[in-house]
């Protein structure tokens, strides 16, 4: 298709030129280059194609960036930057050095607030309309597009509570399309979808209830809905709330039939939407299914076992076990905290909770697991996924802080497995029960066994392995770094001058095994895919003067800096923990 | 008063064993009870004398411990206790080796899950609930007991929201009293005002929206209400919520007309509520006054200046600036989350915004300083009070992981000012203009400064004091610590052998000197009011160990266990970092 109208649009200036029939046909070329680019450069797909017409009434009637504009979590927010002066390097997203899958300040004036995790828009965007209020800039507006998948996380509501005592121009959008990555769930959904099912306000509103002026539900796809009701909505003072009715992937058959496939599908035929399946179906596991596929296995035969997750279902794997025991097994939406104090209420009846929880969303809960799990040291088992760098996500998703955060809270042990057959031993070993809460960290990606559903074994907890022995130095690595560290030992000219130890438990501290490691070895080279800082690298390093080592300590980990986008390698890479960096560490160090 | 209930009553079978008549009797009897041990002793008053009916209502309706009844933050469980088998040790409340101050559940089993933090209430006991459910114990109830300011938190509404589409056996009590710590404030205070003042049951009910069956309000003094209404509830299946109207402080005269003084008020005279001032007007200023007061200093000087505490007005002194300028200082309510992406939303504008949270309450926003703050960069100030130990609220209040929850986080500067005047000069230092977040920790309590309130004076961020040059060991303290070591030193019979370093910068270190140090020096004792995992200690022996430092680094900290109430003095001496521990290890190291 003839780009006719996109092709003009270097920024919201130019889109405003257009007259109002001419946003339908651009609609359809936003849409198609969506979809050109995902379509083989990948990225999120279906939360950007259900957004096209909301987007392009936004910018038409809003004046932005004057008016400021903040998108929730923002895997929407490919037609915004597409329409803000992105649209020639939008095939460089999610790329090391290119555009942010996420809108980031840094790279536009359009892109007011940083996102990536979710709910957070409703409260930078009050601060920014209480700012403005302060300085007199009371015709400023402040847009916050916010899911339903998002609105229901408790940080929303407080953003909401807040507001609605304020008179601050606050404009909320809610963008309801009944799903985040999953399938949206929870009263509040439930609540919500009666509006859209009676296609009128709702009774009762609940929004109302909170002092905000509440109008709708519209259909997002009708740009003379859209543009009718922002008019409607700028003769009223104070915070105000617009319901849209929108269809995540609009626009792509494939997408709208399976929501959860096409929110990130890889790439696709663009015309048909098919998927291009290029995946070697001899590849090893996911880390994410190994965790899935044997939480099942457990359940099926330990009635006490519970599955948590928040709003990661397909994300963690957990839906293996939610589709044959839906009633132990439970996604409770975008609410990090409920989650984790739910499992602790749980563990309390004596249930054998696993909590899935990704690395960076984990942060959302960092009291609760304090709180509410540690002090009272009830047994529950976070599985952390995505621990370490994730890659094409960037920033706002790498898992490097869990190991820092974590190893200073008492009672709880922490496991970062490096293969699959660790992890799956692990998941088993804490099923048996334990006596302590339990964090067991993994990567994202694929582990590196293809046979790894063997018989369970049960592991001894805080117990590390030596898998090579050399007479020089010894590496003690972590997780993901421990492959990384064989390649880089294997690489040198003589492997026989080092030692790696897979350290499996960063708390507690396999002691006698690092207290011998020392006597043993002229120098240590600590090797993790978690922030330096805080890191066993440090812990390890305490230890080595208290037993008076003689030698260097040196440590590699994610350095005291954000790192951004890029494939994990890349990243891996620039962070000074790729095979090769450590390789040349280890031979510096000889 | 002849206490002819009370002493019968050594758990809820006794309690039982009453008729309805003598409920009132109790009450009266369990209140002055109460009145004549937090007088001399000290504790939270106004919330247990508030709910003292209600408490009595619930061991009596419901068969507690197998009913399990879970109480929200807890500071109005004192009646609840003396219940519940611990009238005769109460006096040992919040003391060492005492019982807790809050629900505890290594204390007694009516004490089904452990609180201190707040809203956590209603995700345990659907946890409880649903773990019952599976087990087939339908008619087992799980009663969720909170405030309307712990209710406004977003991790209640998580718990709300999850609650509504499931069939639990749970109970919510929502005991309104329009007060939390402080008043409570927010759209939904003042939408539950409404039922309050009309006394009748809420339109357009946003509870019966999330699914609950809503009954109330009623009198939470009265027991025939109290009763009736539970056994009407008791024919409803699922979750349901009652709405109760209670006074804080109810039943002694001053404690309901001064409700926020009288939320701990100290020791008073337990017939007249009088306070007993024993306070020396010539003592040091506590460290939140300094935070507090010059806070409104600059912020006369500064209209840039913005104050944000979520419900803590009265404990961070953020009221002074309040008062002065309510539109630029703002109690957001329980809600840390919002609060820190609030003020990062404002940095976004320019403003100069200090974000005041105790320690421990900021673990509520750890994601947020990580993902909206620190990524971005946004110069916001933490004023983080109640760092370290702080005595008699024991496990669930100390602020003892900030520095290692902090400190792998890229881009923020963390201070730990020794005394009131750099806290001052820091609080001034960044009002005049910083390019990175920065986190400013101080300790519950009164600085040893009687003479702070001089001029300001501008601090170079990063830069380390040393206070004392000796020649044989080096102690680097940070914050409280720096007293106590220098004490320490001061009581060695050759004080000349020891340097004492006050840190003040926890990051960025001040490399140069720390370098010298090492240099200059035989051993170095590291000393932090935080964890020792993840603590500076940690850092600087890996920095000593790439330094090639011949000599021992030993460090001492928070151990890796929690530590309990008691006085400040006595826990500091359990962890090990009073000025005699420190003394002790001091004279081992020689």
């Amino acid at each position: 298709m003839e780009s006719a109208f996109l092709k003009q649009i270097n920024s919201p200036k130019d889109l405003r030129k257009l007259n109002k029939k001419q946003l339908s046909f651009l609609a359809r070329e936003l849409r198609e280059f969506i979809i050109d680019i995902v379509s083989t450069k990948e990225g999120h797909l279906g939360a950007s194609l259900g957004v096209t017409e909301l987007t392009i009434a936004l910018h038409y009637y809003f004046n932005t960036p004057y008016d400021q504009l903040i998108w929730d979590v923002g895997h929407q927010a490919y037609g915004h930057k597409i329409l803000t002066g992105r649209r020639d390097n939008f095939e460089t997203n999610r790329r090391l050095n290119g555009l942010s899958g996420f809108p980031k300040r840094s790279e536009s004036e359009y892109d007011t607030f940083g996102v990536g995790h979710s709910s957070t828009s409703i409260s930078a965007a009050l601060g920014m309309a209480l700012a403005s209020q302060l300085k007199g800039e009371h015709k400023k507006k402040h847009i916050a597009v916010i899911g339903d998948a998002s609105i229901a996380s408790g940080m929303a509501f407080e953003g909401l509570n807040h507001a609605g005592v304020t008179s601050a121009n606050l404009w909320v959008i809610l963008n309801d399309n009944a799903i985040g990555i999953d399938p949206s769930v929870g009263a509040l959904k439930e609540y919500l979808l009666k509006a859209t099912v009676d296609k009128r306000p709702l009774q009762a509103n609940m929004i109302e209830a909170l002092n905000f002026h509440y109008s709708g539900p519209i259909d997002g796809h009708n740009f003379e809905e859209l543009l009718g009701a922002f008019a409607e909505m700028e003769k009223v003072e104070g915070p105000k709330f617009l319901h849209v009715i929108t269809k995540k992937g609009k626009g792509l058959q494939k997408a709208e039939e399976d929501q959860v496939k096409y929110h990130a599908p890889g790439k696709f035929d663009k015309r048909t939407g098919e998927l291009i399946d290029t995946l070697d179906k001899n590849l090893p596991p996911k880390y994410q299914d190994v965790f899935g596929l044997t939480l099942l296995e457990l359940a099926e035969k330990n009635e006490k076992i519970i599955g948590i997750t928040p709003a990661m279902p397909t994300g963690s794997s957990l839906k293996y076990m939610m589709q044959k025991f839906p009633e132990r097994a439970l996604d409770v939406g975008i609410a990090e905290q409920h989650a984790v104090t739910l499992s602790a209420g749980m563990a309390t009846q004596g249930m054998i909770v696993y909590c899935a929880i990704y690395s960076t969303f984990l942060q959302r809960a960092y009291d609760q697991v304090i709180h509410d799990v540690a002090l009272q040291n009830l047994p529950v088992i976070f599985c952390i996924d995505r621990a370490g760098l994730v890659g094409e996500d960037g920033a706002t998703h790498h898992g490097v802080f869990d190991i820092a955060y974590l190893r200073c809270i008492p009672n709880i042990i922490i496991a970062s497995p490096s293969n699959a057959s660790d992890l799956r031993n692990l998941l088993y070993t804490v099923s048996l029960g334990i006596e302590n809460p339990i964090a067991i960290r993994y990567p994202r990606g694929r582990s590196q066994d293809k046979d790894w559903r063997k018989e369970f074994k049960k592991l001894e907890l805080g117990k590390s392995k030596t898998l090579l022995s050399g007479n020089k130095i010894a590496v003690i690595a972590v997780g993901s770094c421990v492959a990384d560290a064989k390649k880089a030992i294997q690489k040198t000219q003589d492997p026989s001058n080092f030692t790696l130890t897979d350290l499996i438990f960063i708390k507690p501290l396999d002691l006698d095994l690092i207290k011998k490691t020392l006597r043993q070895h002229q120098h240590i080279l600590t090797v993790e895919d978690g922030s330096i800082k805080g890191g066993i690298g440090e812990e390890i390093s305490r230890i080595a003067l208290e037993e008076n080592f003689a030698g260097k300590v040196e440590s590699l980990g994610i350095p005291d800096k954000f790192i951004h986008q890029g494939t994990t390698e890349e990243l891996k890479d620039l962070a000074g923990i790729s095979n090769e960096t450590i390789k040349n560490k280890l031979i510096s160090m000889l």
